[in-house]
Order: C-alpha cells, then structure tokens, then sequence
C-alpha cells in the first residue's frame, strides 16, 4: 500500500474529486456576503419559486403604477399588513427550525463520516499492534488493512450513488482489479469489505474448536480472545456509523412539514405586491425581491444540505478529503509499525 | 432464504406496503408547494377546526357587510389588535414548539428502526462469520438468520398494532407457517423472535457446565465466550431498539400542552373576525382563512407525525421498504458467505 | 408467577391505579380544545395568580368605566404599549424556554422508566435462558424474575413517595409478605430489590475460589464468567435509570428562573388594565382574562410536568400502565422458556 | 462506617451545610413570585448595571420634567422606537440563549453529581456482594467502600474550592484522621480517592503472575477477572464524571459571548430614557426600572447558574444533601449484605 | 518525569502560553461591558463590513442633511419599514442560530480537549496501579506516561496547526530530543504517540503466542488479558476525542448558511440609512452604528468561535492551561504509586 507510485495514483483521482469541493475561508467577508457563485447559493434549489413570485410582483407594479388596471381592480385593502404580522413570527420560527434540523442532520453526516476514518485508522493500527511478531497474522494484517480502507472508499462511492460502483483508481495497490469488481459487484460494497474485515480477524485471532493444531496454549488464547473482542467492536462501529448515513440518505423530513411550509411561503410572498403596492409604488419590485430572496434563501440552503452527498455540490461533505486524510494515516501507521515495536523510549 | 421464487414472494408483498407510501421528491417546487393531496397534507387531522373556524368567518362577515346586524351589535373594538400581537409570539413559539418536538420523535423512531435494520444485518453477518466451518453452528446460524429477519418484520407489525400479527407471506422461505403461527399468537412477538436469537447464540457458543461432551479444549472455549458475548450484545441493541419504538407508541405529549395550545389557538381564531371585520371588510373571509390554514396547518403536521406507525399514512415511517432493504442485505451476507471464508485479498 | 388468581390479584391493583391516568385521543379536537377537566388543564397550579390579577382588571375597569374615579387618577399613559412590546418577546422566549425544559424532562423520565421495564424483561429472558438445562440454576432463576419484577414495582412506589413502600397486592404470587415487608422497611427498596438481583447473578454463575466443588471444568467458568458479566451489567443500566429517576425528582429548575419568570410575569399582567383601559373600555375584562390565561396557562404546564411522578394527575407518567406491561412481558418469557429450548425452527 | 455515633456526626456537619441551601415550592406563587430575598434572585450579580441604568433615568428625567435643561438640548427624536424593535428581537433571543446555555450546564453538572453519587453506591453493592464468603476480601471491601464515600465527600470539597480541603468531621468513621490528611494535601483529592478504590479493586480479584501462591484456580480466576474489570469499569465512570465536573467548573462561556451581550444591553437600557422621556413623561422612571429590571434579572440569572458549585448560593448544587444521600445508601448496602448472602427468597 | 527542574521546564513553557489566554471574571459589568479590548470583541471579525456600512451611512446622512442632494433624488420611501419588521425576526433567528451553533461546537471542542486530558490521567493511574510490583513492567509504565503525556501535547501543537511541531520545551523530562523529533516529524503526531501507548500496553500485558517464555500461568493470563482490554479501551477512548477535535477544525458551518445570512445582513444594514434618514435626520449615524454593531457583533462572535484551537485568541480554547492541570495530574498520580500500594487504609 505504501509503494509511492500507487499512492500518487490514488492520491490524483481523489485530488480531482476534492477541487469540486473547495474549502471556504470564513473570515472573509468580501468573499461570502458578495459572493456571485449560484453553485454556492445553491440557487438552483429555489430559482423557480424566485422566479414565479418576483414575475407576478414586476406584471402587478407595473399594471398599477403605469395605470393599465382602473382603481375599482387595484384596490386591495393595505390594512391587511397586521395579518402579515401576525401570521409572519409563525413562519420564520417554521423556517429557522427547518434549517436547524437541515444542519443537524448535516453534522450527524459529517459525525458519522468522521466515525468512519477514525474508526479506519484505529482498526488498522490495533491489527498491525497484535499480529507484529507473527508471520501469519501480518500476512492477514495487510489484508484487513486493504479491506478497511476499501471500507471507508466504498462507502463514499455507496453514499454517492455511484451506479457503477466505487472508481478503480482509488483502489491501486490496495486492492486488485478483481476484488474491487467482486465488491462492486455486491448489493451493499461497504458491507461486503466490513464482513471481510471481519473474516480477517476471525483468521488471525479465533481459536476455533475445529482447528486441528493443538500448539495454541491457554494463556495466549486468553490474549487473543480478548483482542479479537476489541476489532470485532471496531467493525461493529464502523457499521453503526455506515448504518446512520444510509439512514440519513434514505430519509428526507417528512413530506407533510415541507409541503406545508412552502404553501405557506408561496402564499405569503405572492399576495405582497397586491397588498403593500399602495403603500411601495415602484419600490414593491425591489422590496418583494429582496424579502422573497432573504426567506426562499433560508429554504433552499436547508434543502440544499438535507442531504449532503453529491460530489459536485460545494455545500455537500467533503468526502474525497476526508478518504484522503484516511489513506494518509493508514499509510503512516502501516511505517510506523515497522520502526517501534515495543513503544520504548529512545535516546 | 435465499430461494428465488421464496425472494420473490416476500418483495411483492412488501412492495405493496411501499406503494402506499411513496418516497418525494424535495427538489420540486411544483409537486410540493402546490400539492393537492389531502393525505399528504393530513387534513383529517385539522380539517373539523378549520371548517368551524371558516364557518363563524363566512356568517360574521356576511351578516357585518350586508348590514344585516345593526352596527350597536357590532361595534366592537378593533383596538384590540395590540393584545392579539402580545399573545401571538408566545402562540408561534409553542406551535412550534410542539412542532420540533413532534419531529424530533418522528426522527428517534426512524433511528430506532434503523437500528434494527443495521443491528439484524450485523447479527447475521458476525454469526454466519464464527459458525462457518462447523456443521453443527451452520445449522444454527441458518436459524439465527432466519429469526433476526423475523424480529424485524414482527417489529413492523407490531408497532402498527395488526391485531392478527405479522403477514405470513413475508416470511415466506424464512419461517414454517407453524412458526409463524406461534409468533403472532405470542403476547409480544418480537421479543418472542429476539428471544429465539438469543437461544440460538446459547446453543451455537455456549459451553455449558453440565455438557457432557469432554471435547472443548478451553483454548476454544475461550473464544467461543467472547463470541457469545458479543452476539448477545448485539441482542440487546435489538431490544433497545424495539423497547424505545414501544415507548415512543405508547406516550403522547403530557395531554395539558395539547389541550392549553388548542384552545388558546382557538381562542384566537375565532375572535379574529369580531376584531377586524371593521378594518378587513370582505377581506376578512380570505384574510381569516389563510391565518387559520397556516396555524391549524402546524398542529396538524404535528399531530401526523407524533406516532408514525401507520401503514398507510404517507407521512409515517416507510417500514416496509426498511425491512425489505435488511432482507436484501440478510440475503447478500448469506451469499458473500458462502463465497469467502478468510477474508483474503484475491486476484 | 404465572398462576392465573395471582395474575389477577395484580393486575385488579394495577387497573385501579391506571384508572387515575387515562389515554387521551389527540386526533379529536373536540375532546382537547374543549376539555373542560380542571385536573387535565392542571387549573390548581395557576388558579391563584389568574385569580388575582382577573380580579385586579375587573375592579379598575368597573371603576374606570362607571366614572366612580376621578380621571385625574385613571389619566395613566397609554404610550407604554411599546414598553409592552419591547419586553414581551423576551417573556415569551423565557415561558417557551421553561415549558420546554420541562418537555424535556417529563420525556427524560418517560425514558427512565422505560428503561426499567424494558431492562426488566432483558434481564429475565438472558436469565432463563442461561439457567434452563440445570436444576439449580432455574431455582435461583425464579428467584431473580421475582425480584426484578419486584424492583421495576418498588421504582414505581419510591419515585410517588409512598410511605408505606408499594402495595402488597401488586406482588400477589411474586414475593412473600415477608419479603415485601423486609423490601419496604429498607431506605430504598428498588435498590434493594437491585441488590437482590445481583445476588442471584452471583449464585448462578460466579465460580468463586472458596467454593469446595472441584467439578467446574475451566471451559464452562469461561462461559458463565461471560454470562455473569452480561447479566451484572444489565443490572447496572437498571441501576442508572433509577438513578436518574431519583435525580429529576429530587431536582427542579433553579429558584432563580421561577422566581424571575414569576415576577416578571406577574408585573406585565397586572399592570395591563392600567395601561389598556382607555384604550379597551369593557373589553379589557375579556381581554386580560384571555391573555393572562393563555400566558399563566403555559407556566401552569411546566409546573404540572416538572415532576411527573404523582400518582393521581393525569398528566404524569402513567407508572402503573408500563409496570403492568412489564409483568406481561415477563410472564410470557416465563412461558416461552418452558417450550422453546434450542431457538430451532420447526414445522 | 455503620456505628450511630460516626453517623450522627457526619449527618451533623452535613445538615449545616444543607441548611444554607433550601429546597423550594414550585407550586405556591406567593413564595416565589412575590420573594423579596436578594440571595434567591442572586441580585449581588446585577445590581450595580441595574443601579446605574436606573439612576441615569431618573436624573434625566427629572431635568427633563421639571424643565431644569432647555428644550433644545433635550429634543432627542421619538422616532428611534422602530430601531429599538428591529434589535430587540435579537437581543431578547441572545439573553434566552444565554439563558438556557447556563440551565443545561447546571443540569450537566447536576447529572454528573448524581452519576457519583450511583456510581459509588453502585461500585460499593458489587464490591460487598462478590468480595462475602471471603474474609480477606471483606477486608478489602470494607476499605474500598470508605475510599468510595470519600470519594464523593472529596469532589464535594474540590469542586467547591475549599482550599483547606474536605471537613474533617464528613469522615468521622470512615476515614482516620491521617487518611483525611493525606488525601487533602494530595493535588486533587478526588483522583486520590478513587485511586486507592482501583487499588482496592486490584488487592481484592487481580491474580498477579508474580503471587507466589499457587492455590488460584483457573476457573475462579476467570471469574474475579470478570468481576475486577467490573469494578474498574465503576471506578472509570466516576473518574469522567469528575472529569465533566472539573471541565464545568473551569470553563465559562466564551467572554466574548458574555462583552457582547452585556454591551448590548447596557446601550439598549441607558438609552431607553432619552428617547422616550417624551412619549412617557414621568412614567419614564417606572417603565425604565421594569425593563432593565427584567432583561438584567435573566442575565443574572445566566451568571448566577454557569459554575453552581457555591457553598452558600441557594440556586447552587445541593451537593451536601446529595453527599448525605449517598452515605445513606452505602449504609443500607452494609446493613443488608449481613442479611442475605444468596438473593433467595423467604417466607 | 518528577524531577523539579524538569518540571519547572515544562511549566514555564506552558505558562507563557497560558498569558496569552488569561480567564476573565464573569460577574464584574464593568470589565466585560465596557471592556475595550478589540481582541476580546474580535474585531478583526467583522470591522471591514463594520466600516463600510458606516461609511455609508455617514456620507449618505451628511448628503443629505445638509442638502447636497436635491430631494427629488432623496426621495426614498419611509414606508418601508414594514418590510423591515417583516424580515428581521427571521434575521434575528438566523444569527442566533448561527451562534448557538457556535457556541455547541465550541463546547464539543471543550469536551473532547477535556476528555484527553482526564482520559489520560486515567489510562496512567490504571497502568501504574497493574505495573507496580513487576519490575518489567514498571519499565514500560513509564514509557506509557511519558507517551501519554506527549499525546496530550502534540494534540495541542497539531490541533493549532503548528507547522514545527509540538514545542520541544514542553516534553523536557518527558521525552528525549530524539523521540520528540520523531513525533514531529510524523504525519499525524497525536496518532503517533498513541500508537506508542498501545504498543507499550501490548508489552506489559499480552502472553503472545509466540512468547516463549512457559512461565506465565493461566490465572495471569487471565487477568492480563482484561487489564489489556481496558488500557486498550482508554486509548480507544483518547483516539475518538482527537477524531472528533480533528473533524471539529476542519469543518466549517456549510458555507450556503454563511453566504446568505451575511448577504441578508449586509442588504438590511446597509439600505436601512436609505430607508430612515428621512426619519431620524442626524440621529441616522449613532443608530445604524449601534444596530450594525449589536448585529455584526453576533455574527463575528460566531466566526470568532467556531473554530477554537488558535494560540493567540482570548476566547479560544486554553489549550495551554489543560495540558499543564493534566501533567500536574500525572506527575501526582507517579507520586501516590510510590506511597500506597494496597489501597488500605492507615492510622
């Protein structure tokens, strides 16, 4: 795994995924509160709602401001504003708390993500720990390595939807054409490389009854019993983490809140020019645009990171980087293993 | 299990569950903002307070505008808009409230069947993994198999309170109507399934004292506890899983929250009328009922989603689709392990 | 314990006290809107302060309309409004804030407590399941159902303050008089039955060093260390959720927040007749009752859940409901133990 | 530890500490919304800002009444009011926040308290029930149990910043002199504690390779292991809810958090009587004094509970009462573990 | 490790690092009110948008105030107001959101740090404790320390990004030049010294099977293997609080939410001397600086501490002032090893 032409090869594909999605520097006002990027803005998520609401607003303040429509047809009663009052604290409540439980979600994503490369790493670094010193083990030892990080990769290209399975290159020198082929190939990859994470240990840890050399004294059974506990428990977390993102994925807030909000929002925004042109004049169109923009926004970016795993979505998770970072610390345990042995102090 | 035609019957028959509650599609304004579908909206949950609402609107504002009341009768204060404005945050803020908190429970049920799905799959996966290679343990973990899937089915039939258990087709190929049979009559089947899994564990790992077989060796012993250890963990998670879903069907929100934020909703849609016709006119009507369709709309969004059990509200947790996709996966670890033993890197 | 008289006996006890909690139907308006129980709306917790500032705004505004006093001391400014205004949203946060803490807590205990009886059930099915198959083992068996039942009752006496311990009754074919009356004499008898618990863990399956019996070969230690720990830990989840239960009860929201959340409250309600009279008239009756209602209401809610463990409100957990389904589950595990040995399918 | 003498001095000197400390009616309003005590609404921690917003709206006020400055000096615009709601919104959500930071942290740290108080009684029931039957062991336990008690008394202490460490008297018949000495001049007397508890654990059910008796058989040193991790496991517990403890008491919330706020409020608030001395007149004064007595009250609350771990602060932990609670426990677990050694029933 | 010299090394180290990052009194106003240290307030945050709407507002004010602008020009129309009030409460909510989320994420670093640093007092205690009595053993214990301090260490230098490494000055007595060079040098330092933990807890307590020393009896043998277990489960326990601080500094808050909200507020502040000069007149400038600053100020509290882990910001995370409570710790854990072997009790 750490041969340096295969690990520039992975490290390429991922690179290519991770300029998709840029970090952002927070610190920078000027490149935030002005940014001009509809990618960013997940502008498509609302545009059509955008669109529609500031049509109508533009039609209506022209018709009545240039005097197309006679009065007896424009004169909607202004007094109705309190009813917008009234109704409107209800509506950014619904809003806010639609956002919050989108960037919930989004961070039990990320959490659960998160789980799977630190998970990865642990797992690595405990096999390696107790099959150092034994030939047999160590040969098993790189296999549940390869499996583990095939792990956290298939998962991203699982969550991604990737019809055609996790990419290849990813996989150079960890796993062979066949085997990514066989775990492509399966209903559920990720779960296929857990359970051959899982058959590794049992390999190099299990004292089967059926197996026919006696040489295995208690003592070390006892040890190896209780390691092998300690990775069966990693696996079983790294599958708690990849069955909360399948759940995450799977399942949207229930249809009934955003139907409901929305109604509600589409209501409210298109009556306003017909209620408030008297007041406004001309200023109905910017005024319109500029709330219709601040509420349909609040919506689109909840809709936006519901569900955060396309890999060109900028808002979406990370996932190349955070794979990356994985194969990095794999590869750095994998030398370290064969430097220190036993943990002494030296110097 | 993994019989074709057995695979093949049990889809169909959770397919038709899935059918009632299709999935949507988030990105689409149109097909949610505009939505005509009175079950999606839940307008049985609200639609009585609604019409009762409306109905005093309509007759107050026809008698007040035809000058069929004399004005003494109705000459109340329209000055009381201010009062109106000191209570309605505090409304917001509990109707959204309750709202939250209906959509967090909503989201602990679909989490604590998640949990289910992921905790069968991982049952099945760790016992197939140490029972492969002793005849005796096959056997067992095909039974072990076979009740997991069964604990999740009865699950589902169980929440949604089907007074003659769990539908005999889905479990065709995995249990004999016989069993089937026993099951539903128990007083709770799926602990009745989750307790089969547990003895299923016990007869597979378990060195008994009084086990007149002489031939453990204590080295396998020893791993064979750990093993039964971690299997009955995993039984555990099962049964945390089933004993909160109970616990979130069987408690409502203390009935004094529902019943204060009723009537003080009430309270205040009725009285609307009264309070602005002077200043509303015949826009009372319209005004009236788009602040009643978005505040009665809340509450009822929330009374949809407080116990989502059902099996054919489209707002409620898709079990059959979350049962069908551990079936899939149950089947899948059935296939892979036939095909690796070790765990192994091949190609 | 599955003596049918005796099941009876217990659950006649049970019922009389479930009889005090009823369900309630959310999806009926009529039934909550409308309720005009004054248990369910907990009108003892707020009765008072409505009481007096009621009385305060009906008296100033007799004597403000009927001229019995002079304008030259009723001239009190109407301007204050905005004061009103200004100060109002933070008093709603704050009553929201404090109803929801108490949501959260009613729903922590609600989980307590489900957390017992499901603990319960667990703790029997593992029990039996491992004791089966050997004659003193199922003595001791019995022993540990009986008191684990005897806990999740003696929980639900000790969290009501009984001080005469639980009702005989309710261990009719459980526990002995003499048993009962050794557990209620003791300072904390859940503990107490806990304590017993453990014991029988302990008798079952600890091979301790000083026992005389040489028979034990090391593989079944191994087992029934492994058994001993799984059961002791399900004592300790036992243990935590009374622990908790006993925390929520001994423990309410700071002084401080209800005593400033009061004040404030009551100042902006008594206040308002002497603010709103010139403006209201008559109406100020009305509309003082409905807005100190509405507001006092959501302060009298979180009061009635803040400690939820009375045995006769309506509101409060409904203790006697779990604990009879508690006893169901565990007799029917009584039953399955005896039929089903092995977990094997049949038919 | 159980002789009445040592259990009335403890109880003594634990009293004085809970009489500073009183529990509250959160049912009678009289009691709380009318109390006058300065300690109970921890005015010390606001009184200053609120005298000096105040004194400011007096003088102003009287100058401007009494017509001492000119009108061209005083002619500050009304108009402001619409720039006092746009920011009170947020000013009022900021100080709930605040708010309800503080009310969880009190309830992390009362949930932590209570997790010692569990944990030792809990560690204390499992060491005493596996150590019976075994006169070295019982030794051991006696020791352990009083390291546990001492443990928590210790926290106590610590947390509370004694300087000169825990009170003697707190140990009378747990401790000797010497011990109590010891453990307060260590760095941190509660890791002290529960040091010697794991010291204990590992005396009493750790077969050491280097023991030179060789009378241990396996089996019974599987289950000591058993047991020995267990207690360790107990022991683990409590050191991270000591570890939470320490955490909340040497962390407030970011100051910046805290200067923003309070700059915040103090502008809105001395502003106040400029800007509506002209709408309000003399009412300046009491409307002036309700706002800011309100809005500072909810801050002071804030401050008054993030760190509660004062001696002689009514809103603080009660720890004293929960010390004595915990002593009290622990006796009874002495008491019965005379009486019943097998958990059987009787009568 | 306790050599005073040493000791004073490494203390003086940390303490200049600690001044950077001096605690602040939270019940003083006049310290945290009218405090007026940019650095505290973050100014840096958000001074840029600060000015520039200010200048705005400035030079439009004076424009025209002083008539520079013809009126026909100035003209803008004071109605809109309303539409101010209609978007702010959805504003206001967005930005405290914004900072409670902040705020949760601050407090999830503090925990994890906090975890480290109790984590590994714990792993030390527990490994002393089993180390003592075994010559070889206490060897590797000290290793264990010293790598478990330095895992506390370089967390610190890692999470603040320092591209050198940890300061050598910090692990003076602790770690050689050579084994400092060699964390630093790594990859991922933390992850290193971890590693090292675990190696030197496989030293001390796993019989491998290759080991081919006979000596070990399987009474030992057990009981290493559980203390094996739990060394292990703490370093578990340390690897996830660096996996979740990791995952906490390089993620950000999606950056859709940043780039609305700030557009949203930028839009409001810097339109609103446009909407109210016809208004407020010279009072335009004082007002849009204080709405600006109490809004900006949020905003900029919330970018100051969503990411903590810098060495020279006031409010960040006292990263310093940890690992110095947590060398104390050790260094008096090493301490009472020496003294009390058996956890009795003396005197």
């Amino acid at each position: 795994m750490n041969d340096v032409l295969n690990a520039r090869a992975r490290a390429s594909t991922l690179a290519a995924g991770m300029a998709k999605q840029p970090d952002y520097d927070a610190r920078s006002w000027a490149r935030t509160a002005l940014s001009a990027s509809t990618s960013k803005r997940a502008l498509g998520a609302y545009a059509r709602p955008l669109a529609c609401v500031n049509a109508i607003s533009l039609i209506w303040t022209i018709l009545r401001e240039t005097k197309t429509l006679k009065s007896s047809v424009t004169g909607v009663n202004t007094s109705f504003d309190s009813a917008y009052s009234l109704t409107f604290s209800a509506m950014g409540f619904l809003l806010v708390f639609r956002l919050s439980r989108a960037a919930v979600r989004w961070w039990d994503c990320r959490t659960a993500f998160g789980g799977i490369t630190a998970g990865v790493r642990d797992f690595v670094d405990v096999f390696l720990i107790y099959a150092s010193g034994n030939a047999r083990r160590e040969g098993v030892a790189d296999d549940a390595s390869a499996w583990a990080c095939a792990f956290a990769a298939a998962s991203k290209a699982f969550l991604r939807g990737q019809s055609d399975g996790a990419v290849r290159e990813e996989f150079t020198g960890i796993l062979s054409e066949e085997d990514v082929r066989a775990m492509n190939e399966a209903t559920h990859p990720p779960l296929f490389a857990l359970s051959m994470c899982r058959r590794c240990v049992k390999t190099a840890f299990y004292h089967s009854s059926s197996s026919s050399a006696p040489s295995h004294d208690p003592s070390s059974a006892l040890a190896d019993a209780s390691v092998r506990g300690e990775l069966n428990k990693q696996c079983e977390f790294l599958a708690l983490q990849v069955g909360a993102l399948e759940r995450l994925r799977a399942t949207k807030i229930p249809e009934i809140y955003v139907i409901h909000l929305r109604t509600f929002l589409m209501v409210y925004l298109t009556s306003m020019p017909f209620v408030f042109v008297n007041r406004w004049g001309w200023g109905t169109i910017p005024a319109v645009f500029a709330v219709s923009f601040a509420l349909l926004g609040i919506e689109g970016a909840a809709t936006e990171c519901e569900i955060p795993f396309n890999a060109d979505h900028v808002n979406h998770l990370k996932m190349d980087a955070y794979v990356m970072g994985c194969f990095a610390n794999v590869a750095a345990i994998l030398d370290w293993n064969a430097e220190r042995e036993r943990g002494e102090r030296v110097g």
